[in-house]
């Protein structure tokens, strides 16, 4: 951790200062410049409260070095983490896994119709809110454990394994007793009490990035998880808010994906429905997201999008999903055999 | 609503929303301009969903001409709601409301000192986290219900009532035992679950706006509780997200105040505390939060900001909240005087 | 033009939008809902400042339903728009243009080494900054004429044409002289006297999108081009800003290249040098960019970026701009043979 | 500055570093922790490119410890700037200056209208647009030179000083011979070019912040004009863009004022009409703003907003400014007489 004094911080401040940390059991290092002296500790940041600092006179500025995730920092843990959802794994080398299906699980008839459409163009996994969090307490809340019900129907006709959102720590165990991958949605990504109790869960988690999310925050809420002893977690982007949503209803950032892996082990999937709101953008997004490397796609399907329950102009036709899949089955072979090239130069 | 068809749909199209809109109970108007059809929709906006006919073929645009909140909507209840809290009103004509006290709660000795000290000095209601939502899992947590009986202590001390923070809908019951306010904070804005407990209890709720909320899903999730029986909401301004944290941890967002009074008849009060996140901002911006006509105040205050458990660097120590005090009676006196000049005009 | 009265609009106040609109000339129809008065306007939009009728009394809403942007509109002119400049065609269907070089022009030689290695590499056009707009006064600001001559001189060395970025209407007779494509950089994207005046300049134009700019007014500064009768405009989305710049520079939109080739016909690029500030960001996100329908790419390099006078984190070596070119062609023969049986299917 | 190596950087990737700023001249403190090396800079920062170190290998992060800007630094000049326009003084202790007028400057009668009203209701200096930078090129651009003379006229009825806009770098000699004062708007407050035309001519200078300006870039901006001479220079908070512009054109950041008089000596003013393009907002906003310890006020009048050439909706009537007047003189006076009674404390 770096202390920048302000310019006429005084030699008292500075001492306090210095005392302050000294009692915290760090060593120091001091730079006395022209204009200002700035302090550098030596010791485990992760013990000191940069607040704590801050909070003194005389002090400009408190900049942390390390990151303030551990467990899921790809510092401390090199090799990448495969999470294992049934047959379909997330973080390594085979094919894309694809999750597919609607928004909400809407009637027992149309989950089936969905689970046998995406099957058949290649989906592995299956996607489908029973519990939905609707910004108006006007909208279809979901079937609640109904829906899951309908979703496990639809896991048995097809043998797809699905992931679901919970919204309520106390629903952990209910859904848990169902579905094969827990989903925290974006507007929860900072319920840390919802956090902490997949984390204690023994399920897959998916956790989508907030709102408006900094990377750090949502490695952090990863981290929520991690530390309660649960690291089979996929991250998954699905777009920030900008200042412009006349055309699309987040901005997907794809860099982040490519940025993610960089900073954690942890695999990162892309939801282009949700990062675009709109039918036309999902393909080449998805497209896009795959080719900077995500390790997986979450996309929202449905057979009659007009008569969707909730999410209709961003879900997919059962033929636009087919040709989706053929689109990036195409182009994995392409990636792929490019990358067998560029290794053998 | 309003229906903005492409310059280049086709009369089928065009046939098949009116027929989507008539089977749904609609009369519409349909104007045929020299570039494209608008069509307008006379019933009730509540009951169609804008995305069922986004999703059909030909649609440019659908725009609601609606509010999607009611029961906290202004033009259904002309007149200011009052929030009683023990003694404290918000959203009346009597001295401004305010709320001080610590981030978190610490120890009994430290909350009762500040209790003491703020009561001194004017303030009307004390606050203090037993269940902190923090960014980081390593980071204290709070005290749970241990933190509840500190500040009952501190209360039963010196009479002033207590707003606590609220992060899981498990807690309602525990959290409504002790507390006289139920805060729910920026994080949990759109944790819905949350919001439907809390409107399920009978305690007055003071509602932060979410980090990038904007002002619509902040009265959303005010109308998630309301929906569920409790109109006993105070709205709180805390600062949102921008391009630049450098010098401020939000920007808090002063005019969202008579906004959010001309369209909603809930009081809304201002915390420059965590609006600004530095202490030398926070006495002007809470004077300015007074001036542009926020019902009440809430500002955290620690007896000695360097050991503060958290949120340090925006703790006005027990001194500048005294003065702030001051400074705000005489500021309250003043425009109440202009307002009465004004008024005799 | 729709107008939304407020839900308690008197009736003379209703008469008297009427009345004004009347007299500019529009056709009117009105929708009495239950709640509140709609007034659709039949007429040509653009004749009217909805700002004119926004500031009458009892007005809610006003909401135009075309857009601002004609000239570059896509509902106008259905086909594509393609730019030539030189040899390289942007909007076609041939390979794609790649435009690279340093950000700013240093020494001669430089630019001769620079222009020699992106050319063999395949890059189809340079670049380089003559006149660098910095964000201190106190950063190199470009040699001027000099780095003008030093781009003719690299140029005449490759065949490739140039492009270079102008920051003064004053200099359009200047830099046009010299350049084969005039840049409007992100700072002024809406300089509009400096966009006037390239309009009247004879030059291809690129056009990059301001630091936060909305599509709509992207677009507008294109329409201050074309209406000056330049429509050679290149579009150039190089990333807007977030909250979050901890990690990239910029979040590149990339949703964005979709959404304009829809609204508009103008070829549109991707720069993901700018759009990510990290070099190792540049190569997956040039792809994605081209994998999302780009029409061509601008990056760039540099042969040591250590000691590049600006921008020398995002900027690729020669090297790493050679396996990227590699990467993009055996990427275009993928997608164009993926395309080819998609068509035939 | 501080250099931050990565977790695994190699010794000679540290030794390369060095060995680099060692060349340009700095001598280096270095801390070797047990996670990472972190490099400590002495000497004058602003020679040194922070880039140059970023593109090294190994190197994790580069942090600035002193302020980018120096001549308009506070900690480099602790006494108010004080700017005189006219009779007008920015930044002293004197009466509130008030700067009112149109948006455009439409008629020379309106003009003298206007400023024969807004003189008797006690606004200080006119304001008013000659050259307007409008987001279409089919609105409305302003009179040009014609303009300037209406304002001269209206000059010299009413004894005002004026401000205008510039766009131009080649209008700053023909501005100059009639402004008082020269404006450089939000849109452009990144035109370095235009930046530098004003800091070499001897009109005092109002500074827009850019849309979506950083406080820091807002006083780089400033830096420009100051560097080139002209230290004359009153910077104009007038809203940033954020995510929801549905019930206010920008966020007024009004933590913004206290902010920039800690980091600098110049004199800063609110916009509260641009600030929050609504009528209803004004005058709270204003009133804010002064509460705050803005030095001063520029704020948006017509006669008869409805037919206003622009920015209508968020102009004052001539009797709604003279009720700001009223209020705004009284809270002065109040706030005076608070500041008087607690320095007597």
């Amino acid at each position: 951790m770096i202390i920048v004094m302000a310019v006429n911080a005084s030699e008292p401040q500075v001492q306090h200062v210095l005392d302050r940390v000294g009692e915290l059991g760090f060593q120091t290092t001091v730079s006395r410049g022209v204009e200002r002296i700035v302090i550098g500790l030596i010791g485990d940041e992760s013990r000191l409260n940069p607040d704590a600092i801050r909070a003194c006179e005389g002090v400009n500025d408190v900049m942390p070095v390390s990151k303030p995730f551990k467990v899921v920092n790809r510092e401390f843990q090199p090799h990448d983490t495969i999470v294992t959802v049934g047959d379909v794994t997330f973080g390594g080398d085979g094919p894309w896994p694809v999750i597919a299906g609607p928004c909400s699980v809407e009637t027992p008839e149309m989950m089936i119709e969905v689970a046998h459409a995406v099957k058949a163009s290649g989906a592995t996994m299956l996607r489908g809110g029973a519990f939905k969090p609707r910004t108006s307490p006007y909208a279809f809340q979901g079937h609640g454990e109904l829906g899951l019900q309908y979703l496990d129907a639809a896991r048995k006709e097809t043998g797809l394994p699905f992931v679901t959102e919970i919204v309520d720590p106390a629903d952990v165990g209910l859904v848990s007793k169902y579905a094969d991958m827990l989903q925290i949605g974006a507007r929860n990504m900072q319920n840390f009490a919802l956090l902490k109790a997949v984390g204690r869960s023994h399920r897959p988690v998916m956790l989508k990035r907030g709102l408006s999310s900094s990377i750090d925050e949502w490695l952090m809420a990863a981290e929520y998880i991690a530390s309660e002893g649960n690291t089979q977690i996929v991250l998954c982007e699905r777009g920030i808010r900008s200042s412009d949503n006349q055309y699309t209803r987040n901005v997907l950032d794809l860099a982040a994906i490519p940025v993610v892996k960089k900073l954690s082990h942890l695999p990162v999937i892309v939801d282009p429905s949700h990062g675009t709101g709109k039918r036309y953008l999902v393909s080449p997004m998805a497209q896009a997201g795959l080719t900077v490397g995500a390790h997986g796609l979450m996309v929202e399907v449905h057979p009659r999008p007009e008569e969707a329950w909730s999410d209709g102009p961003q879900s997919l036709t059962l033929e636009l999903f087919a040709e989706l899949m053929r689109d990036l089955r195409a182009l994995e072979a392409s990636l792929n055999s490019n990358k067998a090239i560029a290794a053998a130069r």
